[in-house]
């Protein structure tokens, strides 16, 4: 039997909660190095985000799981209307991810004033890609996420880490740039993809696909594997290949396929069919299968 | 005979040095609640940045003052390269202010990987007033104020203040509005404008004024002070009458003056001659002397 963790509706009882197991963790230790671990999330927890959580459980003395959906990075109404909620069920899969304390706001108390006027602005890097099918959605994401990097601060001294999934590529690299741009005091720390048996990455979306959209969203997985099974050997990335093995499935409506630098997602020059593949990239992919968008990325090298 | 502060060149530098200051603090406090207030500054500092540290100094344990030129904010290169630099006049004055730690890096320490990519967004607020003649400065500004909050965190429990002088009236509104809506955990603390005897608001700037540009500088102060006289007798503000005050100095040219709502710096219709001055506001002006651009505010109300 696990034990739910504590639930926190305001930052006052968030601070309560970090500050009190913070303290008893302290106690517990003889050397009295704390830290605490923020896995900030939108609810509707899938076995990605419980790796998340389990990365955060065996480095930190104290796991914060937020659970809020962001107005702020939905561009249009209906995709925040239909997107899933179930505390209940969240709940349940901190206490088997063994969770602390999950925070879970209200929009009032995050956004008292209504929306936020000064926000952080995400520039170059959240523009391409994903923010320039969704313009504004990065810098929203990022204008929470700043909010609850404070909220999580922890009240006492103890190391600070929040996890964020590698599977939103871009999400990553912009948190760690805002970190390091904004001197955020904390660790940014990415967590592998989770995929189901099949290789489909984990994600809320999935639900949406019929089970013929979700034999065809397979394809992603499968052009990526295809050039990260070049990289590992140091042969030219095949990128032609790849997009033709995505163009050879109907139901799926490519967006796009590129070859980016880890850090900073600039395009690199590895679809030239006589260059070996050395260093290290990311292949990104998007695409609509049906009206469901799917990303999904690997690393190379 | 005064202490010089501890000069603080890295983060790292000043973390230990508030550490030590603050635990120093602690001991010798029986309840131990202890506190730490950052003077933000860009250095030339004077009798106005003089009030700023000894409002620090009296309520808290700790002071710190930051020293930091900003390339972000300079729209122009010749503005920052003609920005005075002296920082050992800074020091003797924060000795006389009690100051405890001057951090003063290197632009390597605060841009490592040069200009920041994510930045603060000033948003509606940013674009007005100084905003509308120096695009990009409050975002610069903002995105500055955002890593000094960060790096004056105090490393061990305190309460944590900020201190902005009120001569920047859409500075400080700007900080108040990025605190709370990113939630930064610190208290901003506005600080009553410094005149010299004459009224001039003491700005690093002054010292470009010739002696005549400085006597008719004084007309800044004089419109607004009769406004504020209009205001503390709740007669209307005749706005007409402070700018023909200002229009009859001819080497005063003109920006803006505008009565506005002392948090959003929305215009109030106050220059409307029936209606008697109730309420809370802010007058805000703005002139250039010569090259010398000025600004000065008064609270009315």
């Amino acid at each position: 039997m696990t034990r739910r963790p504590v639930l926190a509706r305001t930052y006052a009882e968030l601070n309560a909660a970090s500050a009190e197991l913070l303290g008893r963790a302290a106690a517990s230790h003889h050397a009295g190095h704390t830290s605490l671990g923020l896995v900030p999330t939108m609810g509707a927890l899938h076995e990605g985000h419980a790796a998340l959580v389990r990365n955060a459980r065996e480095a930190n003395d104290v796991v914060v799981v937020s659970i809020f959906v962001n107005p702020l990075q939905f561009g249009e109404a209906a995709d925040l209307e239909r997107y899933p909620r179930n505390l209940e069920a969240d709940l349940d899969l901190l206490a088997a991810c063994g969770a602390d304390i999950a925070f879970a706001p209200l929009a009032d108390e995050v956004y008292p004033g209504g929306e936020p006027m000064v926000r952080i602005s995400s520039g170059a890097l959240g523009a391409k890609f994903e923010g320039a099918s969704r313009p504004g959605h990065f810098d929203g994401a990022l204008t929470v996420v700043a909010k609850l990097l404070h909220y999580g601060l922890p009240p006492v001294p103890a190391d600070y880490r929040a996890y964020f999934g590698q599977k939103d590529a871009q999400q990553l690299a912009l948190v760690r740039r805002m970190a390091a741009d904004l001197d955020f005091p904390v660790e940014i720390v990415g967590v592998p993809t989770v995929r189901d048996a099949d290789g489909l990455a984990l994600s809320s979306r999935n639900r949406f696909l019929t089970p013929e959209q979700r034999t065809a969203a397979l394809v992603l997985h499968r052009s990526l594997s295809y050039l990260k099974e070049q990289a590992d050997r140091h042969e030219p990335l095949d990128v032609e290949g790849a997009l033709a093995m995505i163009r050879s499935v109907l139901q799926v409506d490519l967006d796009y396929l590129e070859v980016v630098d880890p850090d900073s997602l600039e395009p690199l020059a590895f679809n030239c069919q006589d260059t070996p593949f050395t260093g290290e990239a990311l292949a990104l992919i998007a695409a609509r299968v049906g009206d469901v968008r799917l990303i999904d990325n690997v690393r190379l090298g």
